[in-house]
C-alpha cells in the first residue's frame, strides 16, 4: 500500500481507518476555521476533507444527503419555511428543495470557502443553488439560533461537523431549546449523530437533550455512509408533536421526488434501531 | 500511520480500504485450503483474517450471524434439519441452535482448521459445539450438496467466504439447483451475498441463478457490518414458496431468542431495498 496513492482517515476511538484510493489532490486550503482538502478519487469521485476527516465524496453522500433531508421534511404536516445549519455543500440544501412546498429554505453556513468549493468541485450538489427559495447566509449557526424569532421555522436540519471544534456548541441542550423556541407548533428538528456502533456516548446525551429542551418525540434514523467511520450511521429526528403523528406517509409514498436511497419504506425501515441500541437507551 | 500497528484489508473493486489497530499477531498459517491468521486488535477484539480478507471480528461479527440465521428460520414453517455449508468459525451455527424447534445441524465447512481456531480465538462462537443435536463434516459444500438425499433439510445456509478461489462454485446455478433439490417443501436457502455498494455484479445474478433453480421467491437482506468492503452487506433469502407466506411473524416477535442486532422489526427494516437497487433490478 503506496502511502502517497491513498487518503486515509484514522478514527482513534473506534481503533480502525477507512482509506480511498486517489488519483490526486485537487485543492488544499486552510480558511480562517479549517483546512479543506479536495481529492480525485479512484472509485469514490471527488472527496473533500475538512481538518482530516471526511465530508463527503461524489460517490456516495446520496444517501447521507437524502436521509438527512427527506425524513425530516416528510414528518412536518407542511414544511414551508426551513433552515439548515452547516451543509455547506449543498448537498442537503438539493434534497429540501425536491420538495414542492417549501417556500423559503435559508442555509447558515459558518464557512464560506465550502460552499464556493462545493460550487467548484462538487457542482452536481449545487444544481439548486440559484433557485429562488434558497437563501445563503454564511454566519455562525448557534448566534443565529440564539438572536432568530420565535415560531417560524418548520425544520431546522443539522448538517454539520462533528461535536469538536467549531460544530461542538450545535450539540448541547442550550442549542436545542434555541431551536425549539424557533420551531412552530409541529416543527421538527434533525441532526447528524454520528455511528452508533462507536458513538454511543453523542447518540444517547444527544436524545436526552432534546427531550429535556422540550421536545415531545425523538427518534433516531440508521443509515449506511461507506465512506464515515465504521460505515453505519445515524441521525437523529426530534418532534414537538409525536413523529407519527404529523408523518405524511401518503406523500412519502406518491412522491415524485427523484431519489436513489429513501423511499417510504426505507423511512420506516431507518427508524428500526437494532435490538443493543434498544438496551444501550434503557 | 505506522503500518506494523494496523491490518489493512484493501478492496480492489471499490477503490478503498479498511483498516483495524492491533496489538499483536496472535496466529499465523498456511492450512491445506488456505492462509488463516488471527490478530488482537485495540477497538474490534480478535480478527480472523483468510487469504488477507477480514473473515471477522470478536466486535462486529454478531450482526452478519444474527442476519445469516434468524431471518431465514423465522422464514421457514418448522425449521428442523438444518445445514450450514462453510460457517467454520461457529458464528452461525450458535445463532441457528438458539431455536428450539431445530432438531440438528450439519455443518459443512472445507477446512477444520478454521473450526479449531475458532474454538482457540473465537471461544464466544463456539460455545455450542457440543450441542448433541450439533454434527461436523469437514469436506466439500459442494460435492456433498451433489450427491445429498433429496427433499430432506428444512434450511440451507450458505456462509462462505467470496466468490473467488474454494468458494466459486457456490456462486452458480448448479449449486443452488442442488440446494433446491435437497430442500423440502418450504425449504429456505441464505447465502452472504456482498456489498450492494460495490457487488451488484454478484448479487444481481445471484438472484437471477436462484430463480432459475427453481426458488419462487428470492428477497435480499441488508445490514451494517464495518469490518467488510464499504461497511453495509446482504445476504440473500431464497424460498421454495412465496418467503411472505412461510414467515413466522409472531415467532419472531415473541421469541425468547437474545440477540444484539435481530429483531422482528429489524427483519422487516432489512428486507427493505433503497431506491437505487430496485432500479439495478429492473
Amino acid at each position: 500500500m503506496d502511502r502517497s496513492q491513498w487518503f486515509t482517515e484514522i478514527c482513534e476511538e473506534g481503533g480502525s481507518a477507512f482509506s480511498m484510493k486517489i488519483r490526486e489532490k485537487l485543492h488544499d486550503e486552510q480558511t480562517a476555521f479549517q483546512r479543506i482538502e479536495i481529492y480525485a478519487t479512484e472509485w469514490f469521485g471527488n472527496l473533500m476533507v475538512i481538518d482530516g476527516f471526511v465530508m463527503l465524496t461524489a460517490r456516495d453522500n446520496f444517501i447521507y444527503h437524502e436521509m438527512m433531508a427527506h425524513p425530516a421534511l416528510f414528518s412536518h404536516p407542511s414544511p414551508e419555511n426551513v433552515v439548515i445549519i452547516g451543509g455547506g455543500d449543498c448537498g442537503t440544501l438539493r434534497e429540501v428543495l425536491k420538495h414542492a412546498r417549501v417556500t423559503h429554505v435559508l442555509q447558515v453556513e459558518i464557512d464560506e470557502r465550502v460552499t464556493r468549493l462545493a460550487e467548484e468541485f462538487f457542482p452536481e450538489l449545487c444544481v439548486s443553488n440559484n433557485d429562488t427559495r434558497a437563501e445563503f447566509f454564511f454566519g455562525d449557526g448557534i448566534r443565529w439560533m440564539q438572536t432568530a424569532d420565535p415560531g417560524n421555522v418548520d425544520v431546522i436540519l443539522v448538517d454539520s461537523t462533528d461535536p469538536i471544534g467549531p460544530a461542538e456548541g450545535l450539540y448541547t441542550e442550550a442549542f436545542y431549546a434555541n431551536c425549539h423556541r424557533v420551531l412552530g407548533d409541529s416543527g421538527v428538528l434533525v441532526q447528524q449523530s454520528e455511528s452508533p456502533l462507536f458513538h454511543m456516548d453523542i447518540i444517547n446525551p444527544m436524545r436526552k437533550q432534546m427531550q429535556a429542551a422540550g421536545f415531545a418525540d425523538v427518534q433516531t434514523l440508521f443509515f449506511p455512509q461507506p465512506s464515515y467511520p465504521s460505515g453505519w450511521w445515524t441521525a437523529t429526528l426530534a418532534g414537538k408533536q409525536p413523529l407519527s403523528e404529523t408523518y405524511r406517509e401518503q406523500d412519502a409514498v406518491h412522491t415524485h421526488i427523484k431519489t436513489s436511497y429513501y423511499n417510504a419504506a426505507v423511512h420506516q425501515a431507518a427508524l428500526t434501531a437494532p435490538e443493543f441500541f434498544h438496551k444501550a437507551l434503557e
